[in-house]
């Protein structure tokens, strides 16, 4: 039977890698979770003058709520994580500047002998209601509203090899993607790479520009509520995601073209999978009706996604089984005990 | 007085250039222009045995349509050029695969020992009045009816420094940027490097997906209306484009991440200049309220777009001085002999 | 007092990442210690036959020897392992290619929709008293002997925020950096992220072309000692080595140009401290007198070094408190029972 | 009969591009030419205060003494140029930082909101007797001998596709290369694109450091003779390098794995056609055997080279014909007014 968990960590619980933590607790297929989620400066963070450079502490940075151990979940398994719904757990968002992060600024790794750009912090009201976050100038009195957008920067599962990877970074396992299209509504696919899968999430956003350009988006802690299903001995190689309008595929790595190299190559050979084409059919459908969406361009990997309309489909109700219709409309029991 | 000239070009009258080439005849700012202009392959793929390998001859490939000397144009100028209408001038569109193009294949230099992908054409039948075009599979009868969304690949004008660059390649002067916005009903602007600006134009898509992952978009001849003008003393460092509702900066560069950097950091700027903002508040409205788009992943340069609501600007009818709006909706003239 | 330890692993006991895994065995400052290594494919290569994704198992891939943990190694602090020797421990070296591995591929990340390059595998007889391997084409009767250059692969000590990262890869913490500057005569500098530091090392190549374009050495098990020495409160950013003549800065990272400019920047930075040279002036110094190595272009990250002559330095013996130097003499006792 | 040539040009007469300059003179295939090649500045910094963005402007930058009309070169045959000799034309060599360009900072591509570095203008004393050029530290007394090693940057004939490119970049006509390896004794094959081929040259370096990490060389003016043959009906796809110990390939893309990956493909292709090896066993030996170079990584584009030591071919002799001891040993006539 469908169960609803529900769960908030304490800070001694947080977890910073994906892999090699022990889990917090076990679900099984079929269940429903909530919890909540810190922002990815743990909450330290709450005026203009929390400079994040001084507030935080290297590695304490985008703390992960999880790992849960998804019973029935083993390698070769796809874990599908639906996201029901998204929503800030307070009424500021903050963003920043940060010292040789982000696009528009030399970085550890993009190297120069440049000092890094000035440490700034903004702070944005979320109206749920009104579905907006206000962005206020520092240096002067322009004010935007813009769309309230919540999702979750980060979601994965433990990574192969026995590896266990910083939460600030994605690859096959998902993690730190960064995409503005894991909102609610959509469903995460997630190969599955050690007993249990090990889900965790973390890194509420209230909105993001694609491509996160300064490197922090208006980040907010999160109650989140999202519904599980194992679904047995198909893997998925990269992270997927599916919306009611579109499927798609979401490439980690850098360069930046290899980031869309993997989404673009990843979609058409499911495309081909979900249509009957052949491949090259399959790559002339997605060149002309596909879309390349950016994730983030400021992560350690970056992230890039190909997505395909539905309707093009025969039959979309085949995709994985059509786990998506199902987890987005079943009935969300009653909450017990985490 | 504002003249409407039309040109359609002889094929010995085709450049393959931006910059080396003697104009084909002289424009004023305020002009109107209706061009015919070739497909990417020069009209030569009309079967699907028509193989582009085959049937072009490097480098006869791209022509363009120009080059149109604008009186009163200088360097340090910016020439506005505003797409009326891109209509298709065929009722087939054709693309392909090619060998060693396109992102999903080794190329001349992502350079690989294997061999490239089988070469495959494939023709789409184009309804201008059901606004559809129709992707036929090769080799299964899977069929499916796609957007009609006619644009221009390529236009720009001569390159600085003397130099005379490919049609397959785009910069600061434009090219080949192949990016879905240049549709009707946006304008470019492109900073002026020679006396005249010498503005060709090229490479009809009926449509295209973001990242022309397959090297090859939906190609076709159109007849395409532009009206002109010259912006004196405002010089444009990389192309930037105006829809009726974003301003978009465009990055021509490899690796990907450089073509992303270079448009948001011109539409940050940009965006300095439009809201008074400094540049880091400017860093982080960008960052949360832009959004960045995928030009070609493909051609010699890769193109990324960095766009932002023009809602969110205090006044858009300053943008450029409003030559927006102005050459959207002054009065066509009629046609005289070009 | 210096002590000589010997370690020879059971199957077992090799590690597959560094970080997350328990020490074999503990060693103190100033110990020397002689060790096994398995080759990358963990021996089960031996003819033309075994072609390696037929005879390896994936995680089962680079097989390392360690962790060992070093006393009095805390974060914060440099660990430096001087390379006494390297002597491979079989006659045979092995090569191949690999599916989708190698510059000169396209691979699970630089994704076409090629097949991959046909496997085949290379043996080298290796000749230590005349110091060569033998090169045999497998097609035709060319035969070639090379130097025998022995080095390793991999080096590392487990990685910072509680990582643990596939022996596949490479980054600050060192790993599979597949440098042939890490042979027996080099020094090389690793910050310490946890306590004991945790060294392992593996990934013998009996030689390697800089680069690894075709993604394997000439590889082979070792029988390597090492000198060690804990260099207290002075932290390592990069992994650096010394040789008898350069002081060389390592970078890992995609895309190249970034492995280049870490490496460059920490040159240019340790020049300065070295020199007493301002920031600039040493930029200047390094750009015109240093040198850019190629490490690996086939592996996770890739790797490059910067390297500048000792004999430009003013007192070369203060480069780690000359611990170089020290460790590349010290009389070595005789093992005792690791 | 072989002639003898010499040419300097007036400031008027200096090219900035490869393609779209008439040429200055013509020679015959076996000819030889003594030319004066300006420096990268046309030689207006000669004191530390000319600051390189004051003192030069754009385009006038990297000027080229040509182009030089070869009688008999056609589009499919290749030109040989050996450097016979490259000698320092003043007492005095050049260096600098320059706004945005180089390595170790951001520049116009990789775009950042950092300000620029602060620009430097080193002067270097050559002592051509000596054979060295001196490093003085501006901040410091600092002062290094560093070993003479002339080169030029720049060397290309006209591009193909009715292109004029300008000096600072390079590609498949070669270009502003700026490989340490340009030195005297090495001939450099370039592949013909126009009736003539359009040799020019320039960019002399006093020495270079592999990469250019700081986007200048020392910089000074060179009296340079080389001795030419054009090789009928011979391809070269990229620029190659002979040395009496080295065949190389030459790569210039971005990023800069592209450029490695040009440069071990074209040497892979080479040498299976020297060795008579298959492809896969010419890329073993290459792998193993060959090296990686880095030319530049700041300008447009980056360069890197593959070598592979000429003992390893069955006949050396046959590279290209012989031609590289031919021009390598012939006797240079008296010199004729060119």
């Amino acid at each position: 039977m469908r169960q609803h968990h529900t769960y908030t960590p304490a800070v001694k619980d947080l977890a910073y890698t994906f892999g090699g933590v022990a889990p917090v607790a076990s679900l099984h297929s079929g269940d429903v979770l909530t919890v909540f989620t810190e922002d990815c400066f743990g909450g330290a963070v709450t005026t203009i003058d929390d400079l994040p450079s001084r507030v935080c502490t290297f590695p304490y940075l985008n703390p992960l709520t999880g790992p849960f151990l998804v019973e029935g979940a083993e390698p070769g398994d796809t874990l599908a994580i639906h996201f029901r719904s998204i929503v800030p757990a307070r009424a500021i968002g903050v963003s920043s500047t940060f010292p040789h992060a982000g696009a528009l600024t030399s970085t550890t790794h993009t190297a120069t002998l440049q000092p890094p750009l000035q440490e700034r912090v903004w702070l944005y009201e979320i109206d749920t209601d009104a579905a907006v976050v206000r962005y206020r100038a520092r240096n002067s009195d322009f004010v935007a509203d813009l769309p309230l957008d919540a999702m979750h920067g980060t979601v994965g599962v433990a990574p192969p090899a026995f590896q266990a990877r910083s939460s600030l970074t994605s690859d096959t396992h998902g993690g730190n993607m960064d995409t503005p299209e894991l909102r609610a509504g959509t469903t995460v696919y997630l190969g599955v790479n050690v007993h249990g899968a090990m889900l965790s999430l973390g890194d509420g956003h209230a909105r993001q520009g694609p491509g996160e350009v300064s490197g922090v988006a208006v980040e907010v802690a999160m109650t989140t509520t999202i519904a599980l299903e194992v679904i047995k001995n198909v893997p998925t190689r990269w992270p997927r995601i599916e919306s009611d309008d579109a499927v798609m595929s979401v490439g980690c790595a850098r360069p930046l073209e290899d980031a869309f190299r993997i989404s673009q190559h990843d979609l058409v050979t499911w495309t081909a999978d979900l249509t009957g084409l052949d491949t090259l059919d399959a790559y002339q459908l997605v060149a002309q009706a596909g879309t390349a969406l950016v994730g983030n361009v400021c992560d350690p990997n970056y992230t890039m996604l190909a997505a395909l309309p539905k309707h093009l489909l025969p039959d979309p109700t085949t995709v994985y089984g059509g786990v998506h219709q199902r987890l987005r409309h079943v009935p969300v029991p009653a909450p017990v005990v985490g």
